[in-house]
């Protein structure tokens, strides 16, 4: 018995291949930069993401994530939530090992307008925010970047690498992946293969960390002057990192310093590590050798942060990841795709 | 640019049309009453709900939830996050308040495997539960029950009215309303419009709010000896109906406690009421004259709490409502539209 009769109405419905054809129109790297200068001067809405984590009959971990966020936009809000599921028995099977979708709302009527696949925007947007800080925070002159994991997540970034760089030095605990991705890039790039983390990530100007690792292997004295570390998986570098970089970047201190599972929260509430308005977690006594977190990216965009302060300084961008990001994104493609009318159009 | 190759894959999509033809062939209170026994067994995962809140242009308050759940059933995990939003302007535009979609997970590989519009099912669950808790709670003998509130959940629960009622006064602050719902009702059931909410309470069994209040109304004096009190929506009852009730129960203590939106979960934090455990919220000491919450209804049904004490009490249950319950029923219409090939196909 359908108690109620909605009116008939339509949700747009976006495949991954209709996605990556609407990206194709999009100024990726300044629909990005335009939201972390809207979060920076508070025009976005972030609330604590919901998780919920299982394990397979596998006995793999899986876990998914519910991203919900907002943004004012010239052009009025953009609503939506981001689900991105992620398994990390998936590689060993041939299958990625996120996958999710992004809903979009009607700002008016609260009702989803738009779905689309999620896990490209999510890999796009997070290459994009290491690109955006590697022109914010590169050493001056950098050429050589050390790519860690050669999953999803290291093509996005050499499909969005940072301008300036010019060269790619690839590591990867299965050396087949790592070469397979070598071979693939090889003639857009100057690419080569390490043996071992270490070598990967000596004398890089830029170090990202993409892998699904959960204990840290990247100390301090691996790093060269002037190299900037964008740690975006979970838990690459040592204690030692964030204790002796020269700045400490994040792009949200709240989202970090609530996640449980992550080397800078954790330091947090071991009384290690500050916020960068100097404050500690409720309840805990800052130890005599905490540091503070420096800034957040929306401020140095925004001018507020001078940013880097020596050509010599290790300096640290520890992302969380924002759904805000993913949701800017996917309003514009749901502008490319009402103008192209992509995708399915399903009775709601 | 694909930077990773998807291997091709499919989801579902069910429209509330399909929903609702699959749901004919499910005896949704068995299903519900499952993972209520399952919930009170600890074969659930329940995880805090994400909550995103704006104001439309026309100054509405309207918000989304994203709420993850899972549960050991016996063919194994059934795994989802259901997204419902809601706008309060939307009735007086003739559009329903809430709408949504329950996303299914494959639970080996993580990736979503179905979409299905989530109103219908949240509705259903909803008043589900009413039924369920008029069977465990109700007054030997209940006849009949006032529904305050006449929309989209008063017709849900018109259409899932709980055993042995066989007469119902509807109340809402819009006369047309109220008449109109009666009419549509009045082949099958006796029913009445009350002029007030006040004389639609008093003397009636059971007593459901399903209104969008935001400021308490229901003094314990309308109440009938011995009625029960389903408080579905937020914020209807009066604090001396907490106070005096003979039984409180709710859904899940963890769900109402964290809650600033509603009655109880301020009421614990003003430490006017305690947990099932007696336990008063951190940092505040309990008021002399604090009660304490009896009981979850998961514990009423395993046979953990005997539930009413007398048939004179008057018994409150204020369900938070719970994702798993979306969930569960999400389960079995995915079973229905899998045999029915219901629904479109669509390349993920």
């Amino acid at each position: 018995m359908n108690f109620t009769e909605y009116p008939a109405s339509e949700l747009r419905y976006l495949p991954r291949a209709a996605v990556i054809e609407c990206c194709a129109e999009i100024d990726v790297l300044a629909v990005v930069e335009d939201a972390l200068v809207r979060h920076g001067r508070g025009q976005t809405m972030l609330p604590e993401e919901a998780y919920l984590g299982w394990e397979t009959s596998a006995g793999t971990a899986a876990r998914s994530l519910a991203m919900p966020g907002g943004l004012r936009l010239s052009g009025g809000l953009a609503l939506g939530v981001k689900t991105i599921n992620g398994n990390l028995g998936n590689p060993d099977r041939g299958l990625a090992r996120s996958q999710g979708l992004l809903m979009m709302f009607d700002p008016e009527i609260a009702w989803p307008r738009t779905i689309m696949e999620s896990a490209y925007l999510s890999a796009t947007r997070t290459a994009a925010v290491t690109a955006l800080t590697a022109r914010l925070l590169g050493r001056p002159g950098m050429r050589g970047a050390a790519l860690i994991g050669c999953g999803t997540l290291a093509k996005a970034h050499l499909a969005l690498l940072p301008a300036g760089i010019t060269e790619v030095c690839l590591y990867d605990r299965d050396p087949l992946r790592a070469r397979a991705l070598a071979e693939a890039v090889r003639d857009r790039i100057e690419v080569r293969v390490a043996a071992d983390a270490e070598s990967c990530v000596r004398g890089r100007d830029l170090v990202v960390t993409v892998t699904t690792v959960t204990e840290g292997y990247l100390p301090f004295e691996w790093l060269a002057p002037g190299a900037l570390v964008a740690h975006v998986s979970l838990d690459d570098v040592l204690p030692d990192v964030v204790r002796r970089a020269g700045l400490v970047v994040v792009d949200d201190w709240d989202l970090v310093r609530h996640d449980h599972r992550r080397l800078l929260g954790r330091l947090h509430r071991d009384g290690l590590l500050l916020g960068p308005d100097g404050g500690s977690h409720p309840g805990v006594t800052p130890e005599p050798s905490a540091r503070r977190v420096d800034t957040t990216l929306a401020a140095i965009l925004t001018g507020a942060h001078p940013g880097r302060r020596s050509e010599h300084d290790v300096v640290l961008s520890n992302p969380f990841g924002m759904s805000i990001l993913d949701i800017a994104l996917g309003q514009a493609v749901e502008e490319v795709a009402a103008r192209r009318d992509a995708g399915v159009r399903l009775a709601m």
